[in-house]
């Protein structure tokens, strides 16, 4: 039984890591700690956690935290994550980072996508990406892990298979994402009130948004060549789940049955990636740590689909399946 | 052609009266004000209302106001409209108020609900109570008329006729009432947050929501018998429209039919009730200026349910038909 | 490791089933039965369970089931499941019913209001009714449960503290109650097609609904006194939860905190009802066994609200929980 | 006045097209046709629309409609539509046909498209293609017109600048579409059932939805040179609009002002085309018959972002502004 501990619990992927710790049986959830202004008990911060759990949130002891967790979900904001982690692996505890903080290998373009300065460049390159589909040995081994962005989860699993066959153009991949508002985090915004969200949809951060160097950084470390992707995100009515509509230039003709086929091979064995012969729904991955995916082709492009839950398998659920790997046990456990 | 300026025009409820100005034949919206920090042309703020209108959002100025406007909508909130009302009229407007300010007679019952004292009390006795069905002949000779709320609205006048006839008893009233969210303004705050709001229902204000009192009042008014009832509302996962089941304790027997004839007759007329022969549908009244009502009885019970668009009868589209009122157009005018 | 087949597994309170019992670790799913021409894998019907369970739906068959199970969940529509329970239990299984078939002791009060004579008349006298919370021990020996509606589970458990106590008259007795379209069942129809039923909220069934007998027999066995309710359902659109909202006439002075605890003493060590301060919401139970309460009192009337998710608490939750009961288990297995 | 029926007048377009002529000060609706068996007066079959007009739905009979119309609205679904056009047409009509039926030049595309022998072939070069912005001078001379489809209005308005100019290569065009649930009409099926469509977004028809064929028509009758197009539609849960994302490859270099100036000189004088300085939200046009349009640049391509409410600007919105031109009426009549 490990001991685990949420740093920053008071957000929605805390509330879901959380729910998926306590399904799981071999770890304790010992340890939330939040803003000292936001300290409570955390169910009046979730009251649906209501009987399933009894702890205070408290601000951070780093010698209590010693004490009382072996792994840390760290879910602290972007920039402020690089400020505590250091602290939590000197104290000897694993950690799976939530943040960017420890995505992006070079600090320079960390700099100019997150507009601070890193002042933890050492660790850096110690975290292993927690993306198990693609970079399984180098978490099992790792202390730090970096978790994903829940865009560039579905993303990657998208492409992965066609760039390393190298059947399409790794400069020309579009990749079109409508997200649900939970990815927009749990901080009231006129934006995000529900009577200007609700029935609406819209684009946003054309061109700028931080996940797409993190999308080019993935598949250009795992194909080994350089990868450009343009990255449109949208956010439209619902809570959960990311939908993401890829659209690829072909380098070689293959029938629509070996595509699906490569996928499968590429995706054998793994629990939480699924090779459909049709779209994807967003609600049949909603609560789950599934990828749903389907390759395709039409008018002369590759087009693949993928859905994920943005909190699971885009955040919490791909957490406890990184932790589940650093901890040495079965991948799955908590997350079926 | 009147001149009508809407004051405090930044909420749902001031876009709504936009938007029925706009196709109001014998109407023109010639000004709008706002705080001085909100000031902007009314489509950055509201951007559907882009190529329909073109005019600025500005600080409410006494002598433009004179100069551009005969009709003041008056969109402040409460505690703040009695500021400004006597202003307007001082300067000789027609004012149709949408706040509570005028609408409780008692100033004393005003400050226990409103928890603030009346600073304009002369000015209460001359406001109409703008419920057109109940009281067109007062409003049709005022200069201000109190725009009601918009649970009151639906609660009136499902309550009217059976308390008229006294086929119910007037101290066992239970009205039971769904809004959607626009009802709660357009100020972002985490209960409201889409992820918080979309999927729920939750009670609220439970024995001490505002419009309990102006529910009473309005059937004590309409009746000449003290009127008590116990008003419930919650709030869901939806744009516009209130939905009130209401329940009575019968004091005489009559069939279901002549009940319904009862309120057919009651109605008869009236352009904006419609009475059905069955429970009516929130999505049956969105956007229409419409309330639909359904009078039934069930084990023992005399029940009504009544459904209105909350931003439309329930607030702008009331408003318009008092200001045809006033201003001796056709009732119906804009609204149709 | 107990076998559990699911009988008629096509639709939402089977799905969910399946998924409860996912988690179980006692229980383990070995059969699946559907109508011949609707049987397929399960993930064909349930896509989302795909990579989760791998298991045809196939027609029943009674040696198959005998060998297959131990316990079935049938999940057959009503006057269709008493064809097939004496079946299931003339095979040795232990029977959790999801219909109405075995809930309602009086069978000519069933044939009232399902419209059909009963075909089993025998079987209903040892039927216990599935509400552990007021029905425990009589489940726990039993080898068939009827399980409550989802109407009823959340009526019965606001009430009963109430007339236990002798605090409420046992004949003015109003239960408003407001379910997700899933209460609806898992088939096409106009007024459940998306843009109907999306932003709406209506009445039905006035004065007629099937679980107002429900309600009142549950209510008249617990309290040995005859008990008469007005249960008036509407449905909104959003997919998961009741809201019910009790209105009912006091016989004692009460203050509000010795109300409240009356309801912590009540369900003490209930652990899946929990005891609010304030009204809850549908989204906090939703995807959970627990049923939140709160008891209050305005103008004059008592007050509970109480909310579930319908096709937990309501139907599969609460099934499983009988289950455990049944097969001695800890009652909270797979559901926590 | 001008005299209007309406062909087919028991789905969404029709009941939005009743709508928008209520509000039209020179035309009145005399007829309103259905299918035998869904005859009713049209309050049963739209409540929404009791109180504001009063007519029955009526079997189609020639006679009837020659005395009692100048202009018929076809609502009629696609392949019923050209068995009743030339009679329309023969009957001294203006047609304004919402069907695909015409829209198609080529009846050999069409029968390909729509898997049916064209049985109208003469009629289909003399209809006009119902898209003002592109084609007005022979809308205006045009006794048919052939209303456009809903996701190709949001196209090619997003292109028709970019292609004019010569600015996009014509045959690396994608269009990621997606609509609300009213696309699919009013007609209950599972994958609408509210709980399988809410909270859900899934691509559909991939490389074979018949809007492309007619979006390429469009373009390539606008621009004079053959355009190709990957549309690619999705659908999501909510009740009205189209989102589109347009992705191209540039054939020039251009600067992001410029490209805008492009698309506010393009459309200058145009009244349902609105073009932002970024991108449109769908809620901004729900319930207006506006496109919004947003074009840019990012990482190497084009992007061009648009929406519409499909029921208005997508279907009956658009037929009145055809109507109005046919008819010799201000084009905006009825629906600002």
């Amino acid at each position: 039984m490990i001991k685990v501990a949420i740093i920053g619990a008071t957000g929605y992927t805390a509330r879901e890591s959380i729910e998926i710790l306590l399904r799981h049986s071999l770890a304790e959830i010992t340890y939330l700690t939040a803003l000292p202004d936001e300290c409570a008990p955390v169910t009046d911060i979730f009251p649906s956690l209501r009987g399933r759990i009894d702890l205070p949130m408290e601000p951070l002891d780093m010698d209590i935290l010693t004490n009382k967790a072996d792994v840390a979900l760290c879910c602290l904001p972007h920039r402020v994550s690089m400020g505590f982690v250091p602290r939590l692996l000197a104290a000897g505890l694993k950690v799976i980072d939530f943040s960017a903080d420890y995505r992006l290998h070079d600090p320079d373009l960390y700099q100019r996508v997150y507009m601070t300065h890193h002042t933890d460049r050492d660790t850096i390159s110690e975290a292993a990406f927690g993306l198990p589909e693609l970079f399984r040995s180098a978490i099992k081994s790792a202390r730090l892990v970096a978790n994903p962005g829940c865009y560039p989860t579905a993303a990657a699993l998208a492409l992965a298979p066609l760039l390393k066959e190298q059947l399409i153009a790794c400069d020309d991949i579009v990749v079109n994402a409508i997200s649900g508002v939970t990815g927009a985090g749990r901080k009231a915004a006129l934006a995000f009130h529900f009577p200007e969200m609700n029935e609406n949809i819209f684009g946003y951060a054309v061109g700028e948004h931080r996940h797409m160097p993190e999308i080019e950084q993935i598949l250009t470390d795992f194909t080994g060549r350089k990868t450009k992707v343009l990255f449109q995100p949208h956010v439209a009515g619902f809570d959960r789940g990311i939908y993401e509509s890829v659209y690829c230039h072909p380098l070689e003709k293959i029938s629509d049955d070996m595509l699906l086929q490569l996928y499968h091979d590429f995706y054998a064995g793994e629990p939480f990636v699924r090779v459909l012969a049709k779209p994807p729904a967003v609600k049949d991955v909603a609560f789950t740590n599934f990828c749903d995916i389907f390759p395709t082709q039409a008018r002369g492009k590759m087009m693949v689909f993928s859905a994920i839950d943005n909190l699971i398998k885009g955040a919490a659920g791909q957490a406890v399946q990184n932790m589940n790997l650093i901890c040495g046990f079965e991948e799955t456990m908590g997350l079926l």
